[in-house]
């Protein structure tokens, strides 16, 4: 029988690599066949033998009438651990946060079931059939607009990306946490949401032209308010009513929400209950206070709407080990809120090189892109970093440039709910030692 | 206080329809503000009255405490209704249907715990760390690997629907069944999937240039084995390991299904355990009788692979009523086999004049796009269509196409589980009478 390989071109010899430390051309992947090959004889995939060698045989589940089918579906039960992670588990009276397990999934929609959520009062339990938004404030007619009434606007539906401005605040820390990519960047999630415009609405109870900011209100006990600059109102807010399809999740703001794409999660109002045209910003307790941006010599931003261009690798990273040299396929996402991702770069030799990693499908603006890098491991201590560029031409910053600009703590920080500082956004670097062994490392 | 209409450039008079029976222009809905008032004025919004009308008051949930935040999330208690429809609820010893209730979702992506799923004998448990893929056959050099195995493989992430064969069977039936648009095309559902492209792991074994077909087979007690071309599997077969960035669902495969983009549903084997590379096809029993594509004249054809290019309307549909005149946003879902969605035509007039929908983000080759068109309804009966075209030039056929080539029943069908035949991609039509009631009905 005579056997050969389809599409190779080329002899079986190793593809010049990209960067340091064993990233690939991506080429390398494209119908060579050797790659993975030579990796299984250096160790890559120990049960990768021959056929021959271990028969096939019925496992029990071949063997017997299966589970019946529920009407709602979830995850194996091999897949318990995969679960957000909760500051406040025992429900004490004070707010709440529950972390996307990032080093646990893949592709770039966040399923609901672990989208982020941060709550300050619980999660209201919200009858939609007697839930109401106002639209009132400097405007020509207001209007209390029911569920029933939102089902019948035009709507849209895109993908946004909803980012706490305290995710990554770890990072603030002196020193590197020893924590996973859930502790230090679990308050940011992604998912397809339709709703209907806010321009809409806006056009419809007609904005007086001397309104500059509008207060957002949310329905739990709290009555979550933040003021949000009118021009972002016409531009691309959005009434959410649907969250990867279903209605938003209770934790998510059940039954509507206030969708700023790109801006602080903490903006886009939960439970959205009413909508104020004023003349000036509101000064409420979490744009007066808790979101005010620390800077170097007593100084602070007045606001800091915008989440900028991000990236981090969740696979390899820590709370992973890496089972032996080989071939390893390293990705993670990367988002902006000015924009699309552009451009990922990831270096594996801790910053002295780099190559350009491969972008998933079509990057949508203010949307998680997931990006994905060949990678041979010799075995050696390696340090892992990814960087991301948006359209508009900014740039992820290194951990030196935010520090120079925003501070770090004096003291190593013990505890990733204590929140130094906001708006983090520089590299993550996951340092790996020639056992496999993975850290959460500062280069 | 002066107060005037952002973003108005024209009169505040109706903008000209685009089709029969009040399908509008999309600039209708661009910053004119005028159409949803006016619509408000004959009926539209009974809730959206002055503010002054009906004062804010704080509803019970925004008085106490929420509730507590749990490591998964899932829907309100309010959204019970929310589910897959079972043909088999009691789990006797035959197949088992879970059908997508489109009419009830929304945007473009199938949440994991509402996708369609068929098993014909029951849902395997099956142990992630004990389950092995087998390739053999017509290759170089047979291998086994372990789930884990193929976690360290070049992964790839896309969208991509998944249909059964037998997926809008109902509508072969002489007379139009009044069931909803769960119960005719609730066996397709649309995700984004992540797994290693099977052209990867062929050349890794090295596939005899002979082989021009491959055996799938699955895990469960069934070992549903179908027979797919090569060629589908170097194009861009995926051994599907991520379902919405969670693993695979159990219903869908866990832990990994055969993801052939386009191609019918029953092929894409679930708990696959085996690819055996083969130079015929194995005529297994759901290619060789279930799968026969039957054709008027006592003929049928052998292999029909391709889920042809179709669209219908989700809202409004049947089991929905319009609440009186004014506006409503129509919209529904498309896709096509043989790539992107190009275009789709909506008509409110029984298909006598259409006007093009506008379609949500990026439209991905083998995967749904969401469709929208504004319409103002004055009260009248309508006849609501969707048409869809792709990319490859292909247009979604008429009902009289479909029967003229494939034929229906002799008899009006009264059981949505009795499939008369495959493939049907025809238009569906609504018709809403005076009452703004919705019947499934034939154009």
């Amino acid at each position: 029988m005579s056997i050969s390989k389809r599409r190779s071109t080329t002899p079986a010899d190793s593809p010049p690599p990209v960067a340091g430390n064993g990233l690939l051309h991506r080429r390398a992947l494209l119908g060579q066949g050797f790659l993975l090959a030579g990796a299984a004889a250096t160790g890559f995939g120990a049960s990768g033998n021959s056929a021959a060698a271990e028969p096939l045989k019925d496992d029990p589940w071949s063997l017997t009438m299966g589970d019946p089918t529920p009407p709602r579906q979830g995850p194996s039960r091999f897949e318990k651990n995969v679960v957000r992670l909760l500051s406040n588990p025992n429900h004490e009276p004070r707010n709440s946060h529950a972390r996307t397990p990032h080093h646990m999934i893949q592709g770039s929609i966040t399923p609901s079931a672990l989208h982020f959520t941060i709550n300050h009062s619980g999660i209201p339990d919200i009858d939609p059939a007697k839930h109401r938004l106002v639209i009132h404030g400097m405007v020509r007619q207001p209007k209390i607009f029911s569920l029933e009434d939102l089902d019948r606007y035009p709507m849209v539906t895109r993908m946004a990306f909803v980012e706490c401005g305290g995710n990554s605040a770890p990072m603030f820390s002196s020193e590197p946490m020893q924590v996973s990519a859930q502790q230090l960047h679990g308050l940011v999630s992604n998912s397809e949401w339709t709703g209907v415009l806010l321009s809409t609405l806006l056009d419809e109870v007609g904005v007086d032209p001397k309104a500059k900011w509008f207060l957002a209100e949310g329905g739990d006990s709290c009555a979550l308010h933040r003021s949000v600059p009118v021009k972002k109102g016409f531009d691309d807010a959005m009434i959410a009513l649907y969250q990867n399809g279903e209605r938003v999740m209770p934790g998510n703001g059940y039954p509507m929400r206030l969708l700023l794409p790109g801006y602080q999660g903490n903006m886009n109002v939960k439970f959205l209950r009413r909508i104020k045209l004023i003349d000036q910003p509101a000064m409420s307790f979490y744009e007066a206070k808790t979101y005010s941006q620390v800077l170097p010599g007593e100084r602070f931003w007045r606001f800091h709407f915008l989440q900028e261009v991000k990236s981090f690798i969740t696979h390899p990273s820590f709370g992973h080990s890496l089972k032996g040299p080989g071939y390893y396929d390293i990705s993670g996402v990367a988002y902006s809120g000015t924009g699309r991702i552009a451009r990922v770069m990831v270096s594996a030799d801790g910053g002295k090189s780099w190559a350009q990693a491969a972008l998933q499908g079509d990057p949508q603006p203010m949307a998680f892109t997931r990006f994905r890098m060949p990678w041979r491991w010799d075995g050696q201590p390696v340090v892992l970093l990814s960087r991301a560029w948006d359209e508009a031409g900014n740039v992820q910053p290194l951990r030196a440039e935010i520090v120079a600009a925003r501070g770090q703590s004096s003291q190593p920080v013990k505890n990733p709910n204590q929140f130094i500082n906001q708006h983090y956004n520089s590299v993550t670097s996951w340092g790996i030692d020639s056992k496999g062994e993975i850290k959460h490392v500062y280069v």
